[in-house]
């Protein structure tokens, strides 16, 4: 028996995620995002379809390279409006019951202490269904909003290491296990010899008390990370339980997860202790000429300029100054360069046009396209996992929720055969559901700032105790 | 007829709020805060007794002040463990339909930018129906926990300011009305024309750009402030469209409520324009005798020490240091004197001790009781409405949902038989409700900004029309 693929679905609280112009198409749904209906529907849909968590991008600034402006971003809603992302738990939440919601916030516009709270509130509310993608956050125009300019590549990671710190010395050291008593009888709600100061001082933040809030489920939430850079992956071996890749081609995807695998063993750490998922579209159906057809009438929906739009922020480049058939690989940028051997190694042989790419882009972006019937989409699918050594798929949509509904009805119970794909959720938070533990344990250092909390507390007592006269 | 007054119920999300010690009692579920089926059910039932809103009180810090420390606050669950009221509010949305959501979010602690999207993005989910309680935050070990010194009295009031300034620009003066097209024809979603960076540069915050969100219902949530202060009601009678103020007697009430309607004449504004909430707590019953039964069991429940902790936080004094048999009245300084003042004119002839100030804080704070059948709360509500020129009610709790429970079932029949309680909700977002326009205008400092920017934007749009050729 083959162990199932995890899978997510991609989400963002916009119009349009990752298929720019289908927001135009009759089946997208997109332009509900405003509506809680659009939310609570779609996580009820996710669960019947048994995916392991929604996964909700998020970011604090508008993508203005293209043109070096953000018309094109704003005539074609890449991703602007964009909405906060975490009002969407808490309503998710009150309709299901196994789902899981990762969401994405930044360590460069947040404090750690009210974020803290937030987490540990929404970890409550959900049973420990919580999951955090960390992100340093690149957007210069994010920053600018800050009245910050932006910190340095490293510095940024210096900072997400110091936020993560003091957010595990909330979530796991300042509350110990036994510290709310909730007693009635007694009249104690919590132990005040148990609820300990954090004593906090580093280079970005100070923070002396007490975690705001009583230890919840999973206390530290599930850590997700998506870092792809050499300082990144350190990060992430060291941090994340679930990496997000993402790679047009198999070549390129399983470098990407044999270099986490290995930073992973660099650190000293099972490189299969964390799970890897990579970025996907599927456009499924009952058969491969229906899928066909319907990426086709998708493609016919698709924006070629909203796509080079979202490229160009990615990359850093604009886009906007080339013609549509002028080759890619003639550009120069550091951003092209990497984009370029993601693309060719789709195809070694092959120069990419700039309208090429914009092609390529329309449909779930970078991330590769599984189109078919049950079998040629389990094939795939199998194929992609097999051959890169990942453990589960993020899935983008097409359309918003019509993507998701045709691969829960077509590829799910083909997959499901196939061992490859869960029949039930198995019960408790998600990091138990995930990884068959509710808490982080050392050597991750979440487990650690627990460990030396608990140890120390003992101490404290059993000296106390020494003093106490006889 | 008579104008129905206004009820909010008054809560927090943290095991007990304003009732010290009733957290013991057998009826009190207020430990279920950490479980959504208690806010989603609690949302429900005041939306089946026709309350206006919920009303959601907040704190980053934890009361330390009595004995020195916070093992009073900790041990009688006065306000701390504390979770974030935010994440509340979706899923109470999504078992709602009408029911308002005041939130309390200090300006010190947050950024305008991820503040406003997130109010704007609630505005959304609720189809209008959120509003903001802004605070400016005193308690000295939040300042701690986020590594500053506490800023003075005054210059709060200063960041508050430019806070809601840049709060207003963001949710009136970036996105005009008729910016979202929509138009999956034409496959425009957004006017880029009609989209404005707000160009703030103040002292507390530069912020250049955009708002991230598109215009919602209300814009601008439903404004609440509390402010007490000379400089608090200036600023309330500036921005506020409700303000909350708790006061144990009619005398002071009336004196508070008076100031406030100077305040809004002094700035030229309707002294009627804005609403006035009392913090008030009801005791009802089918008759007298039950009801005082009930808050005899309830006074058994109360905790001196947790009310002593409460009130030390406060007034910035520790009580502890004194006998409950002590006069409260010669106890000095700056917070204690407002209070006794307070206290005595509920009973001027009276010199109250520790003790009895205790026990007058273990049922709903500092707010007056009413306790009665129908007729008797009925009576007493409106003798204070009447006598002291407020406009509603923001009603704590002894016990949680009970006391809501019994006031809907036993107070608001009588109440609506006199016209002071509605009979039904009026449509639309919650400033429709109260003040019948989804939107604030000018002279409102929202409204002036919205209004400059449609007159700057016409103006730009005139003279670029003129510079076209012929």
């Amino acid at each position: 028996m083959r162990t199932p693929l995890l899978f997510n679905a991609f989400v963002m609280n916009t119009p349009s995620h990752l298929s720019p112009g289908l927001w135009t198409h009759p089946d997208d749904h997109g332009r509900d995002y405003k509506r809680l209906a659009h939310w609570t529907g779609l996580a009820r849909l996710l669960e019947e379809g048994l995916f392991d968590a929604l996964f909700i991008a998020d970011s604090l600034g508008v993508s203005d390279v293209f043109g070096g402006n953000a018309d094109t971003a704003l005539q074609q809603a890449i991703h602007v409006p964009i909405n906060d992302p975490f009002p969407l738990v808490s309503a998710m939440a009150v309709t299901t019951e196994h789902l899981g919601f990762g969401v994405t916030a930044s360590v460069s516009y947040d404090h750690p202490v009210p974020f803290a709270r937030r987490i540990t509130t929404l970890d409550h509310l959900t049973d420990g269904r919580i999951g955090w993608n960390i992100v340093t956050s690149s957007l210069a125009s994010a920053a600018r909003n800050f009245g910050r300019t932006q910190l340095d590549h490293d510095a940024r990671y210096e900072l997400a290491e110091e936020f993560a710190s003091v957010c595990y010395k909330l979530w796991e050291a300042s509350w110990e296990d036994d510290a709310v008593r909730d007693d009635t009888k007694a009249g104690v709600y919590a132990d005040p010899a148990k609820v300990h100061p954090i004593h906090h001082a580093g280079r970005f933040f100070e923070v002396p008390g007490i975690h705001l809030s009583e230890p919840s489920p999973q206390r530290t939430p599930l850590l997700f990370q998506a870092g792809a850079s050499e300082r990144g992956r350190r990060f992430a071996a060291r941090h994340a339980e679930c990496v997000f890749v993402g790679a047009p081609s198999k070549t390129v995807l399983k470098r990407s997860v044999s270099l986490i695998r290995d930073a992973r063993r660099a650190a000293g750490l099972d490189p299969y202790g964390i799970r890897i998922l990579a970025e996907h579209t599927v456009i499924a159906a009952r058969d491969l000429a229906t899928a066909q057809e319907r990426l086709n009438a998708y493609r016919a929906h698709a924006s070629a300029s909203g796509a080079l739009a979202l490229m160009s922020g990615w990359i850093g480049h604009d886009l906007s100054r080339y013609g549509l058939d002028e080759p890619f690989r003639h550009i120069e940028s550091n951003g092209i360069r990497t984009a370029v051997e993601a693309m060719s190694s789709a195809d070694p042989n092959k120069v990419w046009t700039i309208g090429e790419i914009a092609s390529w882009c329309g449909i779930g972006g970078l991330s590769p396209l599984s189109v078919g019937g049950p079998g040629e989409v389990a094939d795939s699918l199998e194929s992609w996992a097999e051959e890169t050594d990942i453990d589960g798929f993020n899935l983008s949509y097409a359309v918003l929720p019509g993507s998701f509904r045709d691969f829960i009805e077509h590829a799910v119970p083909e997959l499901q055969r196939r061992g490859l794909y869960k029949k039930s959720y198995a019960e408790g938070t998600l990091r138990r559901k995930l990884f068959g533990r509710d808490r982080l344990d050392a050597p991750h250092p979440a487990g650690l700032a627990r460990a030396e909390m608990a140890a120390s507390s003992r101490e404290s007592r059993q000296s106390r105790k020494a003093e106490e006269p006889a």
